[in-house]
């Protein structure tokens, strides 16, 4: 067990609040909506779990899990660039959030942007040897406390990333 | 399938992105984090997807999913009432983030805060008739727009939540 809760200082309870939550939803006469009431909100709650883990490792060296996944991306590329509006579709945010992460990632010194070299419309995003610094403490840190302990046992693991990517799929995110 | 990305307006990728950076973490010699990562990754773009879905049946209603927690707990209390500190732990999120919403309930007229009978020390939340009023359109659109079709199968749904059940139980959210 890691720090637990993340983002309510508290005692755990003695009783699933979601599992409270879904019996009375049934209790309620909300059957057909009950399973996917209690599915829901654990996955919010996951989530709140995981990304209170995350920004505790992510805050010391200034940055979001948002600006983490661009200077990854960028990382991952040949020569370290990418057009905006692939970073948006790549991670799956509103082109409006890819600005205000690049925009702040600027300001830092981590990428700057750059035109392209035939296309005048396209804005190209470029990691710079800082990001590249900072990307690398990032990466170690959330890769030995966060990602290779995720609070269930190597089978769960695979077996949620299936079920979740079973939902990724039927809900729009890709095609196969 | 629902609208689909939720938070992007653009089309599906032809490939799935998570799978895509787990292939990078293995390739980049992180093995012993890439089933985490890929897994803590899927949990956050779950939990966007809902989000993005609840967000657009709950803003016409002029509340959001943290709002709409609180007014369900108080409707499900005998009276309508609950100590402010019992709603953050049931609720499992943070002191100040709940002052927030129930300021913004108050404003809205929706709740109102009492003083305890006994205990002066004790801030107690009432859930108003308007605030059952907006609350059972807000259960009903939940209910049978997002709930009743969480995007995967019954059975699905069922191995999903008690694997997220054993995480929640894992990371200190409750014990039994």
């Amino acid at each position: 067990m890691h720090k637990g809760w993340g983002v309510a200082p508290s005692q755990p309870l003695n009783f699933d609040p979601i599992e409270e939550a879904r019996r009375q939803w049934h209790d309620h006469g909300w059957t057909e909506a009950a399973e996917g009431m209690a599915l829901v909100t654990s996955i919010i709650r996951a989530q709140q779990i995981y990304l209170a883990r995350i920004d505790a490792e992510l805050r010391p060296l200034d940055l979001t899990f948002a600006r983490f996944e661009i200077l990854t991306l960028l990382s991952f590329t040949r020569h370290g660039l990418l057009p905006m509006s692939k970073i948006g579709a790549r991670l799956q945010v509103h082109p409006t959030s890819v600005t205000s992460s690049v925009d702040r990632l600027e300001e830092q010194g981590l990428v700057r942007r750059r035109a392209h070299e035939t296309d005048r419309r396209t804005t190209l995003v470029e990691i710079l040897p800082p990001g590249r610094r900072v990307l690398k403490k990032a990466t170690a840190a959330l890769n030995d406390r966060v990602f290779a302990s995720p609070g269930v046992s190597k089978k769960e693991t695979a077996a949620l990333f299936t079920l979740l990517r079973s939902l990724r799929a039927n809900e729009g995110d890709f095609s196969e």
